[in-house]
Order: structure tokens, then C-alpha cells, then sequence
């Protein structure tokens, strides 16, 4: 790890509620206590909701509404939060899509970017957002990423699925996998690596080892199921090492993981959604982390998505909602710069 | 587990040598000494270079040549070979594919089953081959258990991956990922929960409680991505259920495999390849069993390939074949046929 200038104030960070109906409100009750070691945390959703998760787990903490993120200093015993959005939220249901409660994740997400890119704040970690709860508010986004990126106004961004010692960034995402084909270029290939690297050479403080994952069964055993490791990803790969990186593959995937999990690599760029998240959700034990890559402002996630099948019932881990703040704040003190 | 009959004498079962250019010789010279608690072993395959797996390790084991499994008892410092094939194999190079070794390759599985299902053996244990040597010897398969299939007369089969606690069947296996969507039917995934559910029957000793996995991302996050789960998994899923299984979704399958791990399900039905084996390889660490369910006679796998790269190294692992005599055993010992 970069060492990180001890003497500066913690990087203050600003935790999105996500869809109300879901885990968010409780996770972030249920996390507070843990996350002023790494930051200064600032909540931005509904003070009532946010109320609401602490009444679920038996928690004094008072909320703050505030207007905006630098109005109140956090406190294990004050909950600063900017209300994020105009929607009334009193009717939502929990456990089930809404539009109200998707419209709001989605205003919550874009005032806490927009603090952020304006320098009130260091990074954005985000509770989780329900897709279908985005559709029916007439958002059409697969999914916090890429909001981000179109806020941001950027065009190469990746997210990174983190858990300790092993980071993989997707090629392809939120889509059917039969749409992967025409998705899979070598030209993004090789900007998933780019930007990989690039992220890991921040959290690790060195030059990173990656691996690229094949898209086919055995990487297409020589050609026998499929073309595309031929194709598209090795072409990729010579491009990446001729810029510099460390990387090599494509690897039959399923031994790729093994491998990286023994330590053979930092990184790995995986083709789709399921090949990165089979492993990592494997791996991570609730402990793993959604890192946006690419973008000019730090932004994590949990790994997990609203989980309505519990929520409401006071059983959430809020362990990934702590990583993912722990790794912000990392991010945050490793750009050499202080917004706040 | 079915307690076997304690009285009986241990199964004969049938080990294979594979590609002798890749890790089997070395892998049942290693396993040698720990299979006799199992089974009562009798290798296929080549003796001179059954001989040079031995000399790789530094062991004293003698070889003796038989034309019939039958012939002789093995010991642990006597190993029984049925030469499998009449190929000559001398100028074979090791850790390459070859025509003469995919061609051996073949002869000796084929030995192997006939002699099965003749009543000489109770069940086939089979070390890796490589599809391009089978490729090269003009043998079109795609692997062991399409010839298995086809040498048995079956045509509903499938290749069961099993770990300690978690077994998962493929409803489509070696193909490019291009190809599965159309080899994906409510037919075949039903079949495959079929025979997953009378294969865990015989190992468990009850009803096993069955996982469906999703084909696309978050199980298509109710029809944004894809709609295979809908038209064609959910149909399958209740046509199983009518028949009696306890089997459930379709499930995300990043989370599916967690809640696997953690005791939810004794199996999965993957629908393509790496799906299940990226999970499986990751919670097997080395142990991982392939079986052929659906077969008339008994047959299990080490879970990994030829492993040409390391090949003749003397650093190979035999703990997959070892879990694959004892897999082997107990299904044999659980079929309440004693053929030899």
C-alpha cells in the first residue's frame, strides 16, 4: 500500500442510501459505528428512511438532516444527511420495486456525484439501487456505473469487483450474455486492462500482475469451442504488454481464478458479468467491493444488490458497506489531492 | 451416506492412463499407494509407460503386464496393467499432443467400458485425456463422456462435477459459449436435473435439495437481461417439480453458488461450462471429481486435464484421482450389483 499522509484530516465520504425498499437504510445504520476509523462518513437519502434502519436495529444515533455535506461534522453518535431527493418516499414498500424509491436512489447517487465532482467531498460509496426499480421511474440504466460515468462525462470506465488480494474489472456487464458476442472488442479488452492497472497500481503501490480470462470453455482448446480467444483477446493482450503491463492470457477461466487466488496475479479482466462475480462472491465472503474505475472522482459500492428478500428484517451485514468505505478512503489518500 | 456392505470385498474398478504425453501416468503411480483403501485397482493403459510414471516418482511398484482385470490382484507394490491399446507409443513426445496418444487415449477408455460392461470390473476411474490428441487421431469427440455415452448406448447423460458438499451438473459442456444458447431447452435442463437428482440419491442417501442456475446476469433482473430464465429455465424448473425433485429456481448464479457453499443445495444444474466449474474449482482446491451420470456402469474423472505444461516434472497432484477411486467405490458399492 501507498502510505498515506497520516497527518491529513480522513477523506469525507458520502454514502448513498440506494433503493429505500431495500438494504440500504439498515446497512448503513448497522456500518456507522465502523466507518470512522477510515473517513468522515456523510449520508445522502431520506432522513426518514435513514431513521427508519436505525429504529430497525435498535440504534440511538440521531440523524442530521443537513443541506449540505460540510454543514455538520459526522459523529458515532450524529448521522449528518443531506436529503437527496424530493420524492415522497413515505408510501414505498418494502421489499418491492417502486418507482419512487427508484427515482430517488438515482437523485441520491446524482447529488452525491455532483458534490463530489464540486469538491465537497472526497468519494461516493454507494448502498445498493434496484434496476427495476430504475426502469419503472423511467430511468434507463442497468445500473449505478452508468450513471456514473455519464455524469461524469466519461467514456472508459470499468467496474472492479474487489476482495482482498484480487480485483477483476468486466469487459461486459449488465447484459443478456447472448449480447456479450457483439460487446467483445479488443479495443475494450484492452481499456478494461488499462484501467485495472491503473486502479491497482493506486491500491497496491506497484506495477500489478494480470491475468485476462478466456470467453470459451479450456480458452477454446486450441480453436476446437470457439474463436474469440484467437480473435479478440490475444490481439488485446500483445497490445496491453506492448504499452506495458504486466498481463497475459487468455487463461482457461476456471483454473485462471484458482491461480489468481493463490496469488499468481492482482488482476484479473474477465469477459462477463458471472465469470467475475461466481469467483469473487466465492472468494470476497461478503467482504467484497464494487470500485468504479475511469472516473475522475473515487466512487465504491457493496458488492450485493438490494437483497428485498430481507429487508425489513434486521438481519443485513453491513460488511461489505464497511469495505467498500475502507478502500474509498484508501483511493481518496492516494490521489495527492484534498478536496475537501 | 448408504452404508455399504461391509462384507463385501472392495469394487474393482478400472483406472485409465489417458494421454500418457500428460500427467496420468505420473498421477496413478502416485496415487498407487492410496487407492487400495478404496477399491481394489487395475490400470489400462501402457505398461512401459505406466513404468516411466513410476521411475518419475522413484518408485519400486512393479508393473505386471495381464490381459484381463481379472488376471491378477493388485497390491501396493504390484500394479496390474491391461495393455489398452496396440498404438506404439515409444516415440510419443511428452507434454505434446499426438495422434498416437489421443488414438491410446480412446483405446484405453473403450477397454475399459467394454470390460465394464462385460461384469470384469465394477466401475471405470479415468485419467485425462486431451481433446486435441483425440482431434488429431481423427476421434471426433469433445471428451470422455460423449464417448463414454455413445459406447454405452445412452443418450441422456450428463458430467456431474463434485466437490465435498456441492456436485454440479452441465446442461451444456464443451462447445463454444456462442453455441449454447441453442443447445439450451426446457428438455435438456430438466434431464440434467434428473439425472443429477438420481446420482445424489445414491451418494446421500435421500432426496438432495437441487439449485437451477440462471444463464444471464442477476437471473436476467427480471427480464432486463435475456429471457432464457422465463421461456425456458422457469418451464423446466416446474415440469422437475411436478415429478417429484426438490429443486428450485432459476437462481443469480454468483449468489446460487454462495448459498450452495453454505449448505442450501447438494447440487446445481449449470447451463454452460464454466459456470460451474469456475465455483467448483475454486471450493474443490485440487479434490474436485468428475462423474458420468446417466451411464450404465460407473465412472468417475479426475476434474483437471493433461497439464502438459507440467508433464514429466514429477510435481503433479493425484488427490483428484484418489477422491475419484473413492467417489467410484461408493457408487459402485451403492448400486447393489456386485459384478465381479
Amino acid at each position: 500500500m501507498t502510505p498515506p499522509n497520516e497527518s491529513a484530516p480522513l477523506p469525507r465520504l458520502l454514502i448513498t442510501l440506494g433503493d429505500v425498499a431495500g438494504v440500504g437504510p439498515e446497512i448503513v445504520a448497522r456500518a456507522w459505528p465502523r466507518l470512522f476509523v477510515h473517513c468522515r462518513p456523510v449520508v445522502v437519502g431520506d432522513p426518514a428512511w435513514l431513521q427508519r434502519g436505525l429504529d430497525l436495529i435498535g440504534s440511538s444515533i440521531t440523524v442530521r438532516p443537513v443541506h449540505r455535506p460540510a454543514d455538520a461534522e459526522p459523529a458515532p453518535d450524529v448521522m449528518p444527511c443531506v436529503a437527496g431527493s424530493d420524492q415522497d418516499l413515505s408510501g414505498v414498500p418494502i421489499g418491492q420495486v417502486s418507482a419512487a424509491a427508484g427515482r430517488a436512489a438515482y437523485d441520491f447517487l446524482c447529488r452525491a456525484i455532483d458534490a463530489t465532482l464540486a469538491g465537497e467531498a472526497d468519494g461516493v460509496v454507494t448502498a445498493p439501487l434496484h434496476k427495476e426499480g430504475l426502469h419503472a421511474a423511467g430511468l434507463p440504466y442497468p445500473g449505478h456505473t452508468e450513471i456514473l460515468a455519464e455524469r461524469c462525462g466519461v467514456r472508459e470506465f470499468a467496474m472492479v469487483l474487489a476482495v482482498e488480494g484480487l480485483a477483476v474489472a468486466h469487459v461486459t456487464l449488465h447484459m443478456a450474455l447472448r449480447d456479450v458476442f457483439r460487446h467483445l472488442t479488443t479495443a475494450a479488452v484492452v481499456e478494461k486492462a488499462r484501467l485495472l492497472d491503473g486502479l491497482l497500481r493506486r491500491l497496491l503501490g506497484r506495477k500489478p500482475r494480470l491475468g485476462v480470462a478466456a470467453l470459451n470453455p479450456h480458452a477454446s482448446d486450441g480453436g476446437l469451442f470457439g474463436d474469440e480467444e484467437e480473435r479478440i483477446i490475444a490481439p488485446a493482450v500483445a497490445k496491453a504488454r506492448a504499452e506495458g503491463l504486466d498481463v497475459s492470457g487468455s487463461w482457461p477461466t476456471d483454473t485462471l481464478f484458482v491461480r489468481a487466488r493463490d496469488g499468481e496475479f492482482d488482476g484479473v479482466v474477465a469477459m462477463y458479468h458471472d465469470q467475475g462475480h461466481i469467483a469473487l462472491k466465492l472468494l470476497g465472503r461478503g467482504r467484497a467491493v464494487n470500485i468504479s474505475a475511469g472516473l475522475p472522482i473515487v466512487r465504491t459500492s457493496v458488492a450485493h444488490g438490494t437483497a428485498y428478500d430481507i429487508a425489513g428484517k434486521g438481519v443485513a451485514d453491513a460488511s461489505s458497506l464497511v469495505e467498500a468505505a475502507r478502500v474509498a478512503a484508501l483511493l481518496a489518500r492516494t490521489r495527492g489531492e484534498r478536496p475537501v
